[in-house]
């Protein structure tokens, strides 16, 4: 099969790997109809994370169950499938919690399950893969509605996750740090969780467009303590009740911390990278911090069940398609900011 | 009239200043019934917070209103009062959102307005202090009632900050990290918003009989790791669905961390010294950090209808009773550990 592998920063390569078979019985191998390239995959890219050796990229995607391990039972051959970022059993205490990303046997797709292939395996198919109603091998969803179910895998859960531990609730007035597709879909999260007002903060044109269109009330394009200031003004001074830390850097925590008011919480998605919280601060004016790595397994029932009536329309954030073999591409566009969000059709 | 002024490290006076007037229309003039020493006063004791020149000290007291300003109308001359350790006006955005603590016209009880004294000045009175029903200048609460009045003045009300900022809910299984009167209360709290099971981290017999008084299901006495592996044991390894933070030091804010469940929530309330939130560990399971310093006046209205129910008696953690003049003497019982908790009586 076809899938990318990352070398080295800035060495993506689109290379024939052994098709992956089912190993264990709780696995199962999916053909992928569309995956894509994450914010958080520009971080080795970068450099910024370290690539020791080579291996398999991408951790999130749409496609067809095409086998299934012994023990399998809530996905079958043909099913169209959506799969989280994560993989997890779905009964030790922490997936009946909710809290997903911290399985006792769960992971991180990439690697030896990169997603950004032709085929994943993926372990604890019963836990992770959620089914697409409607569709299968010889109907499979495509266009908007594909876009849609890919973004739920990460970014738009991690946009949910994001306001969802903020405690955004009915008439909030929402601050979204970062215009990423994870900060435009916290936008979406944020106005589906009842916000009355939710404030981007954007400097790119094309980004506050979409936020708009997502439902965002106000734009502030400064950045800063200049930005911190006109949200300030946009709430007579109070702040927030809930801000969206979608960002991950110092820069970035500190303006959320700054904008919102006492008695708030910071919900953060983005991978702490010289994030510090000002505990001194937290402590003299009550502002929380929750959130962290999305259990995007634990909303995927609910955000396809509003992608398919028609509620949300995630997808939005792809504003480019590219073939699997072209991910180099997707890379290069992604991170001199030329794309959003890029997807990859093998 | 008499009273306590701290002018360097260990350097606790018991002098004459002035009696304290009325100075502006939102002020009354309190004359203490008691008072008491809090574990924040020993920071600057022991010179850990500087001492920059002489002031008055302590902000917990209940009294009778002496004086009023001409603006007051919530409380009147012989009324007997209760006064969380801030002041605030109840009426800006931040008072009606139940954050007192960050009122725009706020400020801690100390220095001119010292609460170990006979008479306090008490600023914004009618957002400050809560009226005793049933009592008043001629029957003034004493004994175990003034001892549970006065907890609520800041240990109490810090405990119930602490539960309510962890989330602490029917059924939970919560960790209290720290044996003073703030962590003891956090016990009592913690039950009273529906633990089921309780777990102190505690050394001291004579803390560990209180908090199994007040409802502690388990002790743990180790410290560090040990107490951290403890904790994992009690609790099937998963850990506990809230844990109360009650010291304030790096090595208290790494145990709590390190014996909350993935999803849960720190509530903090110790003031912090050294403390830095474990920022990656929070994201990798997505533990939550909450609370602050207590917004008491927002739950002193309930606590005082669970005392005079009869339904708390947080004054248990008074074991030590002094005559308002010695108050040195209270701060070196508290210093040495020899006294959790010590009531001052003009």
């Amino acid at each position: 099969m076809r899938a990318t592998v990352i070398h080295a920063p800035r060495d993506i390569r689109s290379e024939t790997l052994p098709d992956p078979v089912v190993r264990a019985p709780h696995e199962a191998v999916v053909r992928v109809l569309a995956a894509c390239v994450c914010g958080s995959d520009l971080w080795p890219y970068r450099g910024e994370n370290p690539v020791d050796e080579p291996h398999g990229i991408g951790h999130e995607h749409v496609g067809v169950v095409e086998e299934v391990g012994a023990d399998v039972r809530a996905v079958s051959v043909g099913d169209v499938v959506v799969a989280p970022f994560t993989w997890s059993c779905g009964r030790c205490a922490h997936c009946l919690a909710g809290v997903h990303t911290s399985c006792v046997v769960g992971g991180v797709f990439g690697g030896e399950h990169g997603a950004q292939a032709e085929l994943v395996r993926v372990p604890q198919a019963d836990g992770t893969l959620v089914v697409v109603p409607g569709h299968d091998a010889a109907s499979p969803p495509d266009g908007d509605l594909l876009r849609d179910l890919l973004a739920c895998s990460d970014v738009m859960g991690t946009g949910w996750h994001a306001a969802r531990s903020a405690g955004v609730r009915e008439g909030s007035t929402v601050v979204v740090v970062g215009d990423g597709a994870v900060g435009l879909c916290g936008v979406l999260s944020a106005v589906q969780q009842g916000a009355a007002r939710v404030v981007v903060m954007s400097r790119h044109a094309d980004r506050q467009a979409l936020a708009v269109r997502f439902g965002a009330t106000d734009v502030v394009a400064e950045r800063g303590e200049d930005g911190e200031q006109a949200v300030l003004g946009l709430t007579d001074g109070v702040g927030a009740d809930a801000v969206l830390e979608c960002v991950g850097t110092e820069g970035s925590m500190t303006t959320a911390f700054a904008v919102a008011r006492p008695g708030a919480t910071v919900g953060f998605v983005g991978v702490p990278h010289g994030a510090t919280p000002p505990v001194r601060r937290m402590f003299r004016h009550n502002v929380g911090l929750a959130g962290g790595i999305a259990p995007v397994r634990a909303y995927l029932p609910d955000l396809l069940h509003r992608v398919l009536a028609g509620s949300i329309s995630p997808g939005a954030v792809f504003d480019r398609e590219l073939p699997l073999a072209e991910a180099a591409q997707a890379y290069d566009l992604m991170d001199r900011r030329e794309a959003v969000k890029v997807l990859l059709r093998p």
